[in-house]
């Protein structure tokens, strides 16, 4: 468990999308105002004021929240949202996301991840890592969170899903592909029905397929990068979170460009997760908005 | 003259700056919904939700504004900014604000930005340039901006800020130093009265003082940096307002890193200078808020 | 004409390729002391010790040899190179390579070369500029470099080709395109015959073809990147010489992304100019060695 | 101890200083040719051909070195080394520098090198954990290497120095400095005799001092970074090996400011430390040269 211990920063957070048209932050503000909130921080997007689609993250404080909620919930349905036609969703302070790992047998993502968490700098639990190899059990036997070995036979890849499934299904508000190798099938994904962020390498230009850090070196590629996004049925194509490279020059070997990649690979995925925790990431069909 | 021609993004631009309180977004937001305006896009920022400072920077159209601009301002005072004891400003598209560039001999920063101007970059009109040489004059000629010399004797530096002031008082509402290498007293920043903007090197970790280049090299320096900033009468240390780098070696000689240099000079320059003509820059004492 | 004067920094510069095998270090430094030769910088690669294929680029002073390149180009190659069967050049200081730049109607790489060769920083002669538009010759006439408009007619590239090729064939060393939107064709670059640099977007992960900035946007891409490459007949794909990445963010337009690919495109196929010009670039297939 | 296995990418490793003259490269050559070696890589560098220092660093195989030292050094000093008056040394592949790794409470640096070296990524031993707190020595337990309390009383820095120069004199290569946050006494670096590498943060500008992260809040500062250098009496002004930077904004709280500041600590000091261990740092007196 991760025992960092903090003072709260907002009572609340109101997520909104709808679409764009006057005075959507007028109702806004003026219902967390007439509720006594004090806003710590707001941003907002529109992807076209005009008949385009709006968001808003906003954080405040209002005392008295806690034992209010369901009558605050009620009230801006009722005299904002409905009216308004919006999506939106409120996180509690203190409400932590469980986030699951998925990982194959590189253990650098998921090393990081775990050791970012116990230092407090992820707003999330970690509940749960799944993976199908049994190879990094005991590293994570160490940080005390379960391991589940769902190994992927040949041919049988819906057992597996399956069983990944029962594990997760309703206990889990995220995944994380910490590096995990398989393919998830798009049944897979839609029955899961939560958030997935995969981490991969890329290149400028990209290679994709087969031994991207070989092909990179013969082309002679001098930075490489890696790209966190969010996992649609069409693979390595969803919309993008975090991106980052390193320089690399022709002195870097195929294996050191392996350890340059694992460097950016680990602290990208750590930034988008912790972007999606802190629910910065608004996914609008292929693009993001980060706030 | 700037002949790129542009569609209006927005009717009007509107800055606020206030002690926080509740209600300010709410009472912002409600008035323009009022006077029927529809928001393009809003950025706010507080440096303390209690008793600390609220800022927000919102664009928005509103048709038919052109010709109702004094009633619109009025009723903005007297309804919002006035009971919320508010400091504020309204920028109208088109309003281009006139930009004096100060330069001595080295003209990349210069150059960059006159060439960013013609292709419609610079979001201002550049109405001259002021050098205490008369090097650069041809080639601000081909620009067509008026290039006034206006030397520093030894011991004459007030002579020379007193014709620097007789024609940019009231001529100008931002000076940009690009590469101006003398100092300007702090009565002349008091008499000009406008924001100056700086670029000045900065090494990881700085090297004050003379011939930077070389002592950076001479301690091994990776990094080659740039700091663009607004003037204070504390020479070198205001407020921040973009920054770059870029990698260098050993084999760098010092001319070597003095153009790395001067790559990183002037596209600091031109961010910090676009970002402040786009009134995303709010100083906060020794701070910058950057939307 | 570039009018910057400066002090030699070597007497000649010595280009080698061969074989791999023991005994080559040996032999050239041996010959290069016994003529007297002071080294100034070398830099050697082996793209395998065994079996594989030795570069070498060094650069000495040696006094007398502006009256002795004969001898000392017959010496090398009777006693060194024929041996070791070499493929070998030797540059001598002031000599310097002619550049003919291509372009179309984009003008910020030209732009940028033309200010650099004037500052002195690029080491060669920009002796023609060419180009499918006759939008930017009043530009380079300031420059006072010839502006060739050779238009190319639908369905006539030959033609345009071969327009190009009698103003170039052997009175240029290296061809640059800044920018030129025609494709060349396969049998123009063999006729050419001397290397030709492009530069090109990229982005993470690529987006090939048309209005790659618009798309990059709908994918929420963070990273917006430039390659400078040498071309061949695979389209784009070309041995990397540098590349180059700048941060962006959702609040970039389509516009805002190709102002920050332009800064990145002209800086980084100047930094590939410049490298290739000092000779530090080799091709190895598809790979190149930075020195 | 780490395990991973390689194969050997060279049989030796020679490293050479000495003032430069004509003939240096031919000599070493020659010996390493009439030897029968096979370079495999090889770099130099010179301050000043004219009266400056020469630096090499080639590594090459040579079939029955192992059994052959003694003879093949002692024939090098004879008749290269001496007559040259170089300062050599020579590593074998396979010969593992001795690591001691010093911390106080902060763990980020220890953990990241800890984690490199399990996986083989650090070319070395780390053979010992030296911490003037007790908090980390379970985290390195687990790693199993031997954690030495070396508490400093107030005013018996003296007494602590005595105590760390009888555990690690003679029994370490290197010295990392992973986040400790004592001064050591020149006294104390003398005696140690061995390099010691340190991480600090650094801004741009730099801020010394207490608390820099909050000052550089203050100022606005746009980028965080860090420095490795090696230690010299005078504080933080050693010979910088490595740097590097991550983007912030005025949303990064002084908290946000240290996470950023860790990822870029660990990532530097983890590259400066595999630099040396390479012996790809020379310095030269404040200066280095990185091959």
């Amino acid at each position: 468990m991760n025992t960092a211990v903090e003072t709260p920063t907002y009572t609340a957070r109101l997520l909104i999308a709808c679409a764009d048209r006057p005075g959507i932050v007028a109702r806004v503000a003026s219902f967390l105002y007439e509720q006594g909130a004090n806003i710590v921080s707001s941003h907002q997007y529109s992807t076209d004021p005009t008949g385009g689609r709006f968001f808003l993250r906003t954080e405040f404080f209002l005392e008295g929240l806690a034992e209010a909620r369901e009558s605050f919930q009620y009230a801006f349905q009722a005299q904002v949202a409905g009216p308004l036609e919006m999506e939106w969703k409120i996180r509690y302070w203190g409400e932590r996301q469980r986030i699951a790992i998925l990982v194959s047998r590189h253990e650098h993502c998921l090393l990081d991840l775990l050791w970012r968490w116990r230092r407090g700098e992820i707003d999330g639990e970690i509940v749960m890592v799944l993976s199908n190899h049994p190879d990094l059990a005991d590293q994570v036997a160490g940080a005390q969170v379960p391991y589940h070995h769902v190994p992927v036979a040949s041919g049988e890849k819906q057992v597996a899903e399956a069983s990944m499934l029962a594990l997760m299904a309703g206990r889990v508000d995220v995944v994380v592909l910490a590096r995990y190798m398989q393919i998830l099938s798009e049944d897979f994904l839609q029955r899961l029905s939560v958030p997935v962020i995969n981490i991969h390498h890329s290149f400028l230009p990209a290679f994709a397929g087969a031994d991207p850090y070989r092909r990179a070196r013969e082309r002679g590629v001098k930075l490489i990068g890696a790209t966190a996004h969010y996992v649609t049925a069409e693979l390595d194509a969803g919309p993008i979170i975090e991106q980052g490279v390193e320089r690399v020059t022709h002195l870097h070997s195929a294996i050191d460009l392996e350890r340059v990649g694992r460097d950016v690979e680990r602290l990208v995925l750590a930034r988008a997760v912790c972007l999606h925790l802190d629910d910065r990431v608004i996914a609008d069909g292929s693009r993001t908005i980060v706030f």
